[in-house]
């Protein structure tokens, strides 16, 4: 069930007029569950606002809308009563849909010579299985080739393998990218996380400078200045009461070291974040073990879905057993739960409404710009780049 | 308090056209609780979205509005405290309700000389105990007398004795009598319910010719065709992976043995199944046991009260000690449970919004022309029978 | 988050030709919590439907509007970064705000020369310490002092000590206040509450006349006539069946004793209840132990904090101590727990709507008129008397 987006609400007025949907960018693939999460038993899930039914047979992935046209029943309580056929039957009355196609090839309970059949059926969704998850494309338009089109760390699974997981948030999607956009959180909200205890401290008040990724894909910033320490006035120095911090490297490796990490030689991360349509963020790692992907997956107005999924280069059997291992022990705990959680606590507290944007805000600025003018549209379906200075 | 039919609400869209109430039609007796559920104590209830306090005194039964109209406490919380005065008093100021007619009868702490006392009064409802439960008529209309107006298996508790029993469905009551209205569900969902094990399979794709019941009361439907398996192109057989039917008759039985079953000889039941103003099914088993009624009472827009009364002949006491064991052992588990739970998880699973209605719902298509051109009303009391052709 | 009072509510009628607002009357000191619950960790709260955010630093004490005008994280999730500064920083960029004043005196993301220093804020409110609790002013006038503001007997902490506590009841305040206007339901509602076990039997059916109180802070009743006792027709007698009124005295010192009481010559209290504004009430003891106040907080449109503070003479640390046994062992539990859980039942069943007033509701009515025509406003800040006749 769609929900439509209140015009009035004082949550959208720093989002309307830059064109960017509650219920996110229809036009774009979506990671949405993981690959074990469907079978042959329908599972019942939503995505920008849609109520979808996803099952497996005969070795096929599909993904219908879910309700049934007849009565109104959710098809995701019927089954796959036929094997091999790749149909989903509703609970109700026997009717039987196509998984590809969404026709309806039977209405059981009006016999095999009902009349009905084959002339109504439900929306049937693109959908793939690719690197552990089920990617679905909420659109009108036609989808493109997921390979293509999402980030290659991802989209390479020759090259990379990939460890997904997601947590839900209860915030609009729009929060949760706003805060990847290079604003300046991570330095405050993330200064005592553990993963960062023995990385070098990030700078801050940083000047950002635009930059507009190869085929329109998203953004990313040429950072300069900043620093690690400050004095303020009236109150004193920034940070503070942090012992730990002599753990750490003074920053300089954040400030010039990118292009001779491994991130950007052996990963070939261009920079050490790039925010993507429809609304994710590339993360390239100093140390370069691997590229960490965030998405912000629209459910409705309300809920948002963040997928992390940490990309590793293959390098064989073994490597891949630790790497497995080193995320299980380590990374997948300290970035995938306690930094990101503590992102959650504050897109969850967040009150919609108006803003005052800084000079620290230049990467959501831009960042909305941007996405509203570039995101894929019917009417705009080409991705050359746009002014949107 | 009473919801509103909200008008625009695409749920509505099938239920308008024939002027089916969200909440009811309101001038129709309706079983609420069980007998045994109200006593001198007052019991707060809801029927068709009114508020409504219950309670016995001196023998007999009121029911009145619960909201008192000096300021607004809910009498149901109040108490029956003067004992064969047939009355309760707010909890608040202690007004005093006369249960027959709603007038105040005293105003206790505006002293005995109050100039208010049997100037102002509460709604009150018609209501009646009988064969084990609490029937109340909500409308505006002066009532009709009881047992003529209830199935004659309940009404005449001289020659018939009911178990009762009720469930709280989430679902508007128009969804559960649509899905008693020959509707073909039976054959799919109840396939495989324990209760249906032994007996006949259910034929599907029947041929319904619609009867309206003498005065007017219902519908009734004349089965012919139908078929209890078939081949479906590119599926294969329904029912598929049912070993079980070898223990049940070929359904021969339904298709034309009514006429000589006991439910028709012994119990007078004209069809297999019917369904009644203002939304019950009576149903009629081939084996002629007992009648069952199902009602669909409205409690408010989003709740249903799901009636199932068992109603069996008096054939002495030890005969009734046997039919109260085997209900309970056997026929209360097998049917008011198992099966009645089979609907109830449908219904509640029906998301309200347009349909796209077949062949096989000519039932349902002629229940809610009947009912919309036949229900009792203000402007529409006598019960001739009306065209819905 | 405010919320906004629906003009067609029917629960509003009794009120809108009043004035009397659902979210309270804004510029008034009102208690908002104890003072034990605010330290240096901020804390969240509510008071008439704006969401604040409190907090001590350098012995001080301050309250702010519970939302960063940067993002609109909650500033309550913060922390006072930086002690005896008399600040609360954001936990989301670290926008540093002074409690007193609301300005933003750092944007620490941001570096010390951030342009957008002292250029924002958010909105600070009046707030005291006082009595054990905390005390705020919601309103946009400037605040009165609040010990000359709140009655005597809590405002003048030299003569009298208070033990404050409160409970959170699901009702409008109005409710409340209603509830306390000599609108004569204490003689129904407590007949049986363990406080009033030994106490004068309380008369019914008074005749009230109104008197406003000196400098129109309140008002009060002369009380005259009643009964303790009435023969209703057709009823009986009531108070029926309370065998336990033998150990009471018959109500005279109730009517005239009030004179010649504790409560008036030793507390000064001129009344034996008196209704003030915002919403609250004085309670008059007859052995003029102490004097009770009980006020009705608005949390929001359907949140109410019933205060109740019990305001004790001082007569040395002995004295001291023994009261505070005594409200330990008896009065807290007895009237502050049993007693005015009896009206919490009460108010909360309470279904606002239309409403029938009689004889006896002379002080509601009276109250109604009187608060509406002389709540402190903007527009009416004299506190002359106005009549209300």
């Amino acid at each position: 069930m769609a929900q439509t987006e209140p015009a009035e609400d004082p949550g959208e007025l720093p989002y309307r007029r830059h064109g960017i949907p509650a219920l996110g960018f229809e036009n774009y693939w979506y990671p949405l569950l993981l690959a074990r999460e469907v079978g042959r038993r329908p599972k019942a899930a939503r995505l920008l606002g849609r109520d979808i039914v996803l099952f497996r047979d005969a070795g096929k992935l599909f993904a219908l809308e879910d309700r049934c046209p007849h009565r109104g029943v959710k098809l995701s309580l019927g089954a796959c009563e036929y094997r091999n056929s790749g149909t989903i039957s509703c609970p109700y009355h026997g009717w039987v849909f196509d998984g590809a196609s969404g026709r309806l090839v039977a209405a059981l309970m009006d016999g095999p010579d009902s009349p009905i059949t084959r002339k109504v059926g439900v929306r049937s969704y693109p959908v793939r299985e690719h690197a552990g998850m089920i990617w679905l494309w909420p659109g009108e338009m036609a989808p493109t080739a997921l390979e293509d089109d999402v980030p290659e760390w991802v989209g390479d699974q020759n090259r990379f393998f990939s460890i997904p997981m997601y947590t839900d948030y209860r915030c609009n999607w729009r929060a949760l990218v706003d805060n990847w956009g290079q604003d300046h959180h991570a330095q405050y909200v993330h200064r005592s996380s553990p993963e960062l205890l023995f990385q070098p401290v990030l700078p801050f008040a940083l000047t950002l400078e635009p930059t507009v990724l190869p085929g329109n894909k998203g953004i990313a910033f040429k950072r300069s200045g900043g620093m690690t320490s400050a004095e303020f006035p009236g109150l004193g120095r920034f940070p503070n009461n942090e012992w730990w911090r002599v753990m750490k490297p003074t920053g300089r490796g954040n400030v010039r070291g990118f292009q001779e990490s491994k991130a950007h030689r052996v990963y070939g991360i261009r920079n050490q974040s790039e925010v993507w349509l429809p609304g994710l963020v590339v993360v390239g790692r100093l140390s370069g073990e691997y590229a960490l992907i965030q998405w912000a997956v629209p459910i409705d107005a309300g809920t948002t879905r963040c997928f992390n999924i940490n990309n590793f280069r293959r390098l064989g059997r073994w490597r891949e057993m630790l790497d497995r291992v080193h995320y299980w022990l380590w990374r997948g705990w300290a970035h995938d739960r306690i930094f990101s959680d503590q992102d959650k606590v504050l897109v969850e507290a967040l009150v919609p409404g108006p803003e005052r944007l800084s000079r620290s805000d230049v990467g959501v600025i831009y960042w909305r710009k941007f996405a509203g003018a570039n995101a894929r549209r019917p009417d705009r379906p080409a991705e050359a780049a746009r002014d949107v200075a």
